[in-house]
């Protein structure tokens, strides 16, 4: 069967978007797996579908390679946003998100940044603001949701950071009974950061919205920056907005790669 | 502009296929760079342009992803062959090659191996049948020409070769004044060998078409093998039958990934 998709990226994180609310479409974890391939079919880090919703103009399922369902994806939640037009609401397995797309600048409310050990979650109670534990030099991280659980660890260099070894150490470590993404942020600014990623099931990557939004709310939450200031990524930047009630909201570009069309 | 193409792809080697007879398209480094990006970009390892020739069903152009052009690539001929129908004569800068498409499996006459030094080229005059020469234990191998230059070296075991380490070394070694690919082959029956290649230009690959008739007329000329031979690679194998005048025959598979449409 012929589909139609539509491959687009934000900050470099690629997706193959797939229009499923006409011609309902599950990808098999063995049509995942060929979909994400990028010799032998369209190549993307995530597969993204968009459906039918009964609260919002559309839900967003998000597919990763191996055929598992992830809960959130700033960067594709953008994409999907501007697909959807000047303003939306999209329903996603982490909550409904409001959009509002201003050429190829997208702004998502991403809801509001969680800091109860249990909503990690954390394996037992703990200060989130500053967990009293430490993994070869990174220590003290602060520990939130967005949805997706992440930790936040304060560095003076985040290129001096062997994050492609401690990264998967931290991320499987007992003390976090969902796994974890785990990022790293030097301060620039009292506006600007540097940040870097290891996203949980994914690795290095070159930027995460989520992480970049975890990386705001942890910092204002510390009281370390304003609370809108720039995150850049190897990817490229984002502008973070953290509320007083610690709701986030993510500004950021999307492109179009290219539309296409794959036999499955 | 939008520019339509189709995605293809010979054992894992990829290609972004652009038919410029309507349309003439000629890409500019930057954006054959852009086509090539895997994020951004379409993805491919060449771009091919299918032109208008006069001698030929098709003139077939191989690009670079730096935008340099490149004469030759089997894998490539494979998939322009099964867009051009049946049986088709295609013009390329190594010379005329014929194909036959059976299905999924496409036939094409690659030309004659030649073994003359001044052909290779070399630096100066060897006898290339087993050039008086070595590197790090891979020494004495087979010099010759299929429209582009390659070395054979015969091994006991090719995954005990460190050929991402070697490969780039021997390739701008000063006796290739213009440069060399580089294949290793293990030989496991009188009609199967295991090939590895460093492609000039691309450095390890899954699989290499001229390489791979490299490797036949090379093991023939030395009396290794049987005349038809398989050649196993990473990214599956290849048929090569070589005549009495060592004219090479590949036969092998191609796929096509998705059709496409960019603007550039």
């Amino acid at each position: 069967m012929q589909r139609a998709f539509t491959k687009m990226h934000g900050l470099g994180n690629d997706f193959a978007v797939f229009d499923a609310r006409a011609q309902p479409f599950t990808p098999t974890p063995a049509q995942a797996r060929h979909i994400a391939d990028r010799r032998r079919g369209v190549g993307c880090d995530q597969l993204i579908l968009i459906e039918p919703s009964t609260r919002a103009d559309a839900f967003m399922r998000i597919f990763n390679p191996d055929g598992s369902e992830a809960e959130a994806c700033g960067n594709a939640t953008r994409c999907v946003a501007s697909l959807l037009g000047r303003s939306a609401t999209i329903e996603t397995r982490a909550g409904l998100l409001r959009t509002r797309t201003i050429d190829r600048a997208v702004r998502v409310d991403m809801g509001q940044a969680r800091f109860g050990w249990q909503e990690v979650p954390l394996a037992y109670a703990m200060d989130t603001s500053a967990l009293p534990v430490g993994w070869d030099g990174l220590a003290h991280p602060v520990a939130l949701s967005m949805g997706n659980p992440h930790l936040v660890f304060i560095v003076p260099d985040v290129d001096a950071v062997d994050l492609a070894a401690l990264g998967p150490v931290i991320e499987q470590d007992p003390l976090f009974p969902q796994r974890i993404n785990v990022n790293i942020v030097q301060i620039t600014s009292e506006t600007a950061v540097r940040h870097r990623v290891w996203e949980r099931g994914a690795g290095l990557t070159e930027a995460c919205g989520s992480g970049a939004c975890a990386v705001g709310a942890a910092l204002v939450k510390r009281r370390l920056t304003h609370a809108t200031l720039t995150v850049h990524m190897p990817g490229g930047a984002l502008l973070i907005e953290v509320a007083e009630d610690f709701a986030v909201a993510m500004t950021g570009p999307v492109a179009t790669a290219f539309s296409g069309v794959i036999k499955l």
